[in-house]
């Protein structure tokens, strides 16, 4: 039997194991959701050991587990790491979902649930493409390393420390990610560069306790005030970051690489409809792909303080609260970004009102690959071969911090080769990953690791010119 | 017996009255409330009718019932209508109080719990004064009309519709408030003008469900950052309100007026160790007793969307939220008010998002009362007797909706006259009342109702010059 006849004829039982696997409630972000994290590292672990992968690892950090695994039965091949993770987003507002997030659901050939697109199906066509190769022909067209992580919805905090600590086993060439986007459900692209991020959140302390807006009012600093008041400092009315120092680390883009970005087909009212806004804003003198694929941004992603139940209270609160978080270009370094917002959050605080900032770490770098890079030549061939079209050349804007932190560290690229498509809603209720991606995920990774191992070793490692 | 002798023999049994009320957790703006408004409702009744008042009613309303009765016995005298409320603010953050907010405890000779101060206490003192005197003297010496809501937390909605049913049977020649204020524990003030106010939310709607910052951010507006401009531009940099047209309708104080309110002691340094911030804030031009007293003010109550959990979660948000509420000073309009921030807010509506407006019912007009009023003779007189000094002249910067209402519906006026403290934490956690002005608040009830029956009825209508 061939690996892909393996793959038809064993179908269903992996769409169950993605659906075992999303039912594990695994929110790194969230705490209390700390042993679902856990378990999803176990599940993990034992599939892929089911795989054939003899050597597999569960790696404890200070916080959520990684698993680790690698094949070294192909000497003089390339040594290829696959990588994924295997926490999810948290899943509120619950109300907004048509089945729970953690009760998958099958409909019109797609999976249901948190984490089903970003990445549980991704993974698990991962594990599953290996498995097929291993289980019809006995071995690998390349050594493999598995690098699957149980923080990267929270920025991957432990990675770097766990990378050091096993940089020897975790040496490889090139690094694939299952964790990415195609273009759409049939459109392929390259991923050629990704955001950076970091977080930051703030809160701002006004009364020592809620007061009366009648018996105070007028004489006091409304912590809200202050805080709709900072934020709105955070940006010009042109859509451009306000903070001092934001661009100036930021590339400049030539001209060529504007006109391949131009060349990608976009069209604004089919984005402006899919998002289901009236207009589309943001910085001036830069396309929709640009902005988001080329320029950096700052968003609040959450902001609350008062009284939030039905009807009315009439206080000025004692506290109001904020989270924000950017998105990097090549050369912003994440750490100089929040020098610069403490430094302009300090500076915008308003009298009556103290600011407390709080850094959590997670940062990511931004990243960009080589378009003559092998990886990218491979990955070309194939998606070109499944789709049936050249993919496109895509500046992404979502931000995949391991990439930045496997250069960093072991010195190489990653090929971003994920199936999830931007429909999906990651992130989002009603979150979901069609089964045709499903499938095609599993044979292009196989046909993937097929095409690396064509190569030699070295020729990772060349610089271009 | 003295009707103040029976007060004091029957002490402990009306503060376990007291107790008994705030048991009922009366929250008016709360729908999931609304039974034990009901029940606060006919405990109130109940009292009432054992206090010897054999006309009383619960009459119910499209939302909360009020309680009224009324005593007839002493033709000739002037008629008094004694006003309270027995609903109460909404208790949380629950976690900021030291015993749980219905469940009442005794401590240093005050009575912690929601609805303590204001008002449950000083209803249960009204009630009491009356009850005393009727036990030990068979009469009262004036007529008594009793009005007392359950909706004055929200506005008192359906108030104005209620006086206008039974306008026969509340007509009056001066109303006493119980719900108010006096200086301090040891200084009494007469309220010589209370704010009005009105309240308003409103709802920032941006893309059509949470999106992926990553994805997405750069090209659409966050709801956020829109809020956060539009709440901004509400005031300007020294503390005025920005809205067009806000100011357009407030009465000059005179001189003199602003003499007798910096007559008042104040220290701000005081004041400002009392809320807990490190500076005080407000409009230019105004000292702290004005910008409370004679100022009207825009305060946001509550704000909030996106994400609020631990962590991170790196989304722009579907929605955003605010809760606004005005102190209104005479002759603001408060539904002309409401006109003009509408508009200020739908022109400052940002590009990408729309603004939906609510309006709920329960507006306030803000009220003076003159200084040769004889409800204020008869108000300052016992004041200074009980507390040993002249009562101050006091500015009033909390709304008491009623005010207004009766005035405009029935031409009369109404004497603030109740016992709460500022320092009490009502609509704050930890919320308490002192016995000692429980029991003053029966003494001095039972004698403004003695002075307030030495005049003729024709003295509470006639105009000052």
């Amino acid at each position: 039997m061939q690996w892909i006849d393996y793959l038809s004829r064993y179908q269903d039982r992996l769409i169950e194991d993605v659906i075992d696997l999303i039912r594990i409630p695994s929110v790194s972000a969230l705490p209390e959701h700390a042993p679902d994290v856990q378990r999803a590292a176990t599940f993990v672990a034992r599939r892929l050991a089911a795989a054939g992968i003899a050597n597999v690892s569960v790696l404890p950090t200070g916080r959520h587990p990684l698993v680790v695994g690698e094949w070294n039965g192909a000497p003089g091949k390339p040594t290829v790491m696959l990588y994924g993770h295997f926490d999810v987003q948290p899943a509120d507002p619950l109300g907004l979902w048509t089945s729970p997030p953690f009760d998958p659901a099958l409909r019109d050939g797609r999976i249901f649930g948190r984490g089903a697109s970003d990445m549980k199906g991704n993974l698990i066509a991962v594990i599953a493409a290996v498995q097929a190769m291993l289980e019809t022909t006995g071995t690998l067209p390349v050594n493999v390393r598995f690098l699957f992580d149980g923080e990267e919805e929270i920025g991957s905090p432990s990675l770097p420390a766990i990378i050091a600590a096993h940089q020897a086993r975790l040496a490889c060439d090139v690094v694939v990610s299952g964790d990415g986007v195609q273009w759409s459900e049939s459109e392929p692209a390259v991923v050629m560069s990704i955001r950076g991020s970091c977080t930051m959140s703030f809160d701002v302390i006004g009364p020592a306790m809620d007061v009366h807006s009648g018996i105070h009012g007028g004489a006091v600093q409304n912590p809200l005030h202050a805080l709709a008041a900072m934020v709105a400092s955070l940006h010009s009315p042109d859509g451009k970051v306000a903070v001092e120092g934001f661009y100036d680390d930021v590339a400049t883009v030539s001209a060529e690489e504007r006109d391949r970005i131009a060349s990608v087909p976009h069209d604004d009212g089919t984005y402006r409809a899919s998002v289901g806004v009236d207009a589309l804003f943001g910085e001036e003198g830069y396309s929709t792909p640009e902005r988001i694929g080329i320029r950096p941004t700052l968003e609040i992603n959450g902001m609350w303080g008062g009284f939030q139940g039905a009807g009315s209270k009439t206080i000025i609160p004692a506290e109001a609260h904020a989270k924000l978080s950017c998105r990097l270009v090549p050369d912003q370094d994440p750490e100089r970004i929040r020098d610069c917002i403490q430094a302009h959050l300090e500076k915008h605080t308003l009298p009556g009102t103290r600011v407390v900032i709080h850094r959590r770490p997670g940062v990511a770098y931004p990243y960009v690959i080589p378009a003559s890079h092998p990886g990218i030549r491979a990955a070309r061939s194939v998606l070109a071969e499944r789709y049936g079209r050249e993919p496109y050349h895509w500046r992404l804007g979502a931000t995949l911090p391991v990439s930045g932190i496997l250069q960093q560290q072991l010195g190489v690229h990653t090929v971003m080769f994920g199936f999830s498509s931007p429909d999906e809603q990651f992130h989002a209720p009603n979150e979901f990953f069609r089964l045709s991606s499903f499938y095609r995920a599993q044979i292009a990774t196989g046909q993937l690791l097929q095409q690396l191992g064509a190569y030699a070793p070295a020729a990772f490692w060349e610089r271009p010119e």
